[in-house]
């Protein structure tokens, strides 16, 4: 506690700023690939464990269940149990409804409810996500395989591609986890997702015109153009039976959700509307015999389990090609979304989820899943939201979700056979409202108006062109940012605030002051290639200006050019040569290059690139504020030694 | 004078740091637009002036020949007239070499060193700057037009691409101007530029076999092992009279480069050689007949000046694809090229080069040079080198040259037709392996292992793929390094410097020391979607780590959490929830977070986002040292109470 008495003696000269001590490269090269791809150091926890005790922790590292289950207790799976029947009741309709959206049989909805939640179980550190399948990446599916192979003509193939497409999607999914690349996920900025989202859910919600207007035909595109002209080409072909049912049960479940909003208490009530609007569409139907006037039904769902489905992978072109592609894309969207649901929860509960790890479960469930007849799965937000609501404590909850979907399988899915598919629109479309996050659109547009951009562009993207352009968009933009701002990194004046040794911004600080004869500009960013040469020029013109308002007010001649690299992290060959340049030109025109608080890094390329002795060790300094007190001390001794009668070196 | 005694007088309680002033969005928005695409100011020189002067300041600022031509002297003629003899010497035999290397007629490297120049001296604004084809780009008119047309069975077409290519490069190039897009060129390192010269340079070298072992057949490829493979399957069709005749010259010329680089003075012979080495060439074939023995000859060459060719530029599918893609590809490397040695040789004489105005004079220079039978052109180094070395005082150097091949097209072109093909290849060679910078490859090993990598990724890539694809890996390389310094920002323990107010990184100042019950962090770049997951879990890890080392060492728990944000220049909405989200986390941890240093744009967006509120303005400060003061006198007091007895308090 004494340091901070110490630290007002601040009269002891300047600080020498120190070379760092030479590493071999094999050091640094590991350090570097460790902060890279180990920033969580994964294995700190086995570090001070010796032989069977680390085969333990290994393997509760690989499947977290181990290490939960056996804490767990009655108490637990009193919460578990409610939290999981009242997700089975949303995924359920949730799940026929997608598989629809998807172009695949209903029941591959229920199959995939089933297995994969088994999976996640096992290897999950995430307690509160739901598994299952997702609007967005079934679209997805629909929409990239659709291209290729029609669902309707030749639905063998199809199911086959999007089998194939799930494993592919499991195994980018396991692999980028394993190859601790889950960085990748982030350049999905929040900015991204939310117009993705947003685009998505209106794509999606335009797809369920056809089911809510009881259309036969409609176009297989996504985007607005094409749906708005295949709906009002065929008004005659709307059936009002349709549109009466599916708004009646929309508003149904928009009530309930706005019920459940305004106090969070009755979450129960929007989780188990699904389920509660197909039960009675059902009956509606069955009484009615609405389905031989025009209302669609689901028909014969095949009972039992999951059918092995391992032989039905396609691994001959062309067909693997397509496979792929739509595996890694749906896969990594699938992803995205599963991770920000793991994180998100965890953040509320305060403990801490490991992507690499989730990655390699989500990887795991999907290749599982594709050998069990099931598609691509993941968190889905809707889903998982229901299951914390419902107070879930552990992964166990998915377990109960997945042994209801297998009852329902075994026994239930005669009941669903005069289900109208109007009411599954309507679930669909009322989930997708919440997935529009205009308030997030709002406060971006507060906040910074490039992520705005980014956002709109996204959902733009999406709406006017298809699902892959609007993220291609997305993330185009958000790259070109980052670029743009290593690019065209800050330069800013710095000057003296008074009474004080620190030196600040003098367009964010209006009270700095500038020092007479020596010009300070701080750099903003990295100096890389890509703005080298801009720094080069800007340096030079910064100083012209310094020069001309100098000279305009008949002040002292610029003699010091201190440069601040406090907040220059890193520096490449272009950089050190631009440096290099810098002090040459600057020589030429009789200033002297004085550099201020450089990084470690910095100091050692400077060195080795022999540019530090150009510069001079000497004109190295700390900090501002001593670098300054040098240059001062310099400018008064020469006024000294000009005002003793040695002017005739003047010019 | 007096800031710097004012300036140790720091004892004023802690500054605050204020939120900038509210500016229209319009305003900002310029303001970035300007920093952005106007860097350099342009028009700066325009503003003071009026009417008619404004007029002859802008025609001024883009024909720059309008600024010197009236004060051109005698003097500087004289220096410009036996610089621009020497370059016309080297011009004449390497336009036909690498006119040869494109797979265009010779006569047509001559062309080309015609009108661009005149066009150049006009617009251009370097003065050292020696326009002409260059090989690089000549070898991949020939890759990439190949592929599409084959020269020798349709030379009409693959001309009629070449001038449209040309013409595209050259809208291309003024486009890149007139848009203030320059800093595209930018992202072309000059590491990515000394790999992909010197495996352009290999690629070039390895197609001159063809020439100077006189193969008649010769593979369309580039790569290394289509080459040999081409050389050493026909080992009987190689000739001796090529092989000997080359290797005298190709020795005659690298001892001239020999003796010039020893002694600067003696550039002439150097610059000669290929001349001579024609010459010579010539009159031993003339006098030996030796094409009638397997030496190929150039033949028979057009005399007079360029035709017009604005009817063959071909803007019809499928061909005008090609033509754009070559053009643009190739118009790229040649103005990064042009660019680069424009701003060597104006940093040696130190005058400053506007980037995008050279890229308006190297478009409209090759748009018209499409119209006037001329192929893409640039400003090659070796021949702007010659041009310095021979003592150019301004552009009409080219001039000069131009009209000397003008003489040359007119009057002698018939003295080349006995000039053999093998003296061609050993001039390329000569020229080539000028480009081989190995020394450079070494410096940048020595000072950053990344930047060798983009180099040898270049190199690799050029050599064993294509032109194409080496650049292709070395702009990736390069922009992953960006995107990866950003992913990966370091984060550094900062610690006081003993006597002084100073606090920097621990791990390179290892005299810094910690201050008990507080710590805190450095981070090192900008937060944005890419990295903001990664520092909430590497600040986590770090905060977990430090009160690991406390816990063993039985110190004064963790009490506060010092962000030191002056490195970060910029932050986006994710940046800022990551803020939001670690205040959460350290509040659940009774952890208090304080802010230090945070810079305009920063503030800015903690106040819009309402993230201020929750850190509170009374925990952000201007230093960390009056960050720690603070924390200190609250932990001083703190401990106080507890000492007079109000131990209740503690749990």
């Amino acid at each position: 506690m004494g340091n901070a008495d110490l630290a007002l003696t601040d009269m002891e000269g300047p600080h020498r700023v120190p070379l760092p001590p030479e590493r071999p490269f094999l050091d640094t090269f590991r350090a570097n690939l460790k902060e890279t791809f180990f920033p969580d150091d994964p294995f700190r926890q086995f570090k001070n464990e010796r032989g069977s005790r680390k085969v333990v922790s290994a393997l509760q590292y690989f499947l977290p269940i181990l290490e939960w289950a056996p804490k767990y207790s009655f108490g637990l799976f009193k919460s578990d149990l409610i939290a999981g029947i009242t997700i089975a009741s949303l995924a359920i309709p949730q799940g026929i409804s997608y598989a629809k959206l998807a172009n695949l049989p209903p029941v591959l909805g229920l199959y995939s409810s089933f297995v994969p939640p088994l999976v996640y179980a096992m290897m999950g550190s995430s307690k509160d996500l739901a598994v299952g399948t997702v609007a967005v990446a079934s679209l997805l599916i629909a929409s990239m395989l659709g291209k290729e192979v029609s669902a309707a003509e030749n639905p063998g193939l199809y199911l086959k591609l999007a089998f194939t497409a799930t494993f592919f999607a499991g195994v980018f999914e396991a692999a980028l986890g394993l190859l601790r690349l889950g960085f990748i996920v982030d350049f999905l900025s929040h900015a991204t997702i939310v117009g993705f989202m947003a685009g998505a859910a209106t794509v999606v919600c335009l797809q369920q015109l056809k089911g809510m207007l009881g259309l036969q035909h409609f176009t297989t595109s996504t985007d607005l153009v094409s749906v708005m002209e295949s709906v009002f080409t065929q008004t005659h072909q709307w059936r009002w039976e349709s549109v009466v049912l599916g708004s009646c049960f929309l508003f149904f479940l928009l009530l309930t959700r706005y019920l459940s909003k305004r106090n969070p208490k009755f979450f129960w009530i929007s989780a188990a509307a699904p389920l509660t609007s197909v039960v009675l569409a059902s009956l509606l139907v069955y009484l009615t015999h609405a389905e031989n006037h025009g209302v669609q039904v689901i028909g014969y769902l095949k009972k039992g389990i999951n059918p092995p489905s391992a032989t039905s992978l396609e691994f001959s072109p062309p067909y693997i090609m397509i496979a792929l592609k739509t595996g890694i894309i749906t896969g990594v969207i699938a992803l995205a979304e599963g991770i920000a649901v793991g994180r998100s929860f965890a953040m509320y509960k305060n403990y801490q989820i490991d992507g690499n790890k989730e990655m390699i479960a989500f990887g795991m469930m999907n290749i599982v899943g594709s050998l069990t007849s099931c598609y691509l799965t993941t968190g889905p937000f809707s889903r998982s939201a229901v299951n914390y609501n419902a107070g879930c404590k552990t992964a166990m909850s998915n377990v109960v979700m997945a042994i209801a979907v297998m009852i329902t399988l075994l026994f239930l899915t005669p009941l669903f056979h005069y289900t109208p598919l109007v009411v599954l629109s309507a679930i669909i479309i009322s989930a997708m409202l919440g997935l529009i996050d205009y308030e997030a659109a709002i406060h971006l547009w507060h906040v910074d108006k490039i992520d705005f951009c980014v956002c709109l562009g996204a959902y733009l993207g999406v709406v006017f062109g298809s699902v892959e352009i609007g993220l291609v968009v997305a993330v185009t933009i958000s790259i070109l940012r980052v670029l743009l701002f290593i690019a065209r990194p800050r330069t800013t004046v710095l000057g003296n605030i008074p009474n004080s040794m620190v030196y600040r911004r003098v367009d964010q600080y209006p009270i700095a002051q500038s020092i007479p004869g020596i010009f300070i500009l701080h750099i903003d960013a990295p100096i890389y290639f890509a703005n080298a040469s801009y720094l080069r020029e800007r340096i030079s013109r910064g100083i012209d200006d310094e020069e001309d308002v100098l000279k305009t007010k008949g002040r002292t001649n610029l003699q010091y050019v201190i440069l601040d690299l406090g907040a220059v992290g890193s520096i490449d060959t272009s950089g050190i040569s631009m440096l290099e340049d810098l002090k040459k030109n600057l020589d030429r025109r009789g200033l002297q290059l004085v550099l201020a608080n450089p990084g470690s890094e910095i100091m050692k390329k400077l060195d080795k690139s022999k540019v530090l002795e150009g510069i001079g060790h000497e004109w190295i300094f700390l900090t501002v504020a001593e670098a300054v007190g040098s240059c001062n001390f310099m400018l008064h001794t020469q006024k000294q030694a000009d005002s003793n009668g040695t002017h005739d070196n003047m010019v």
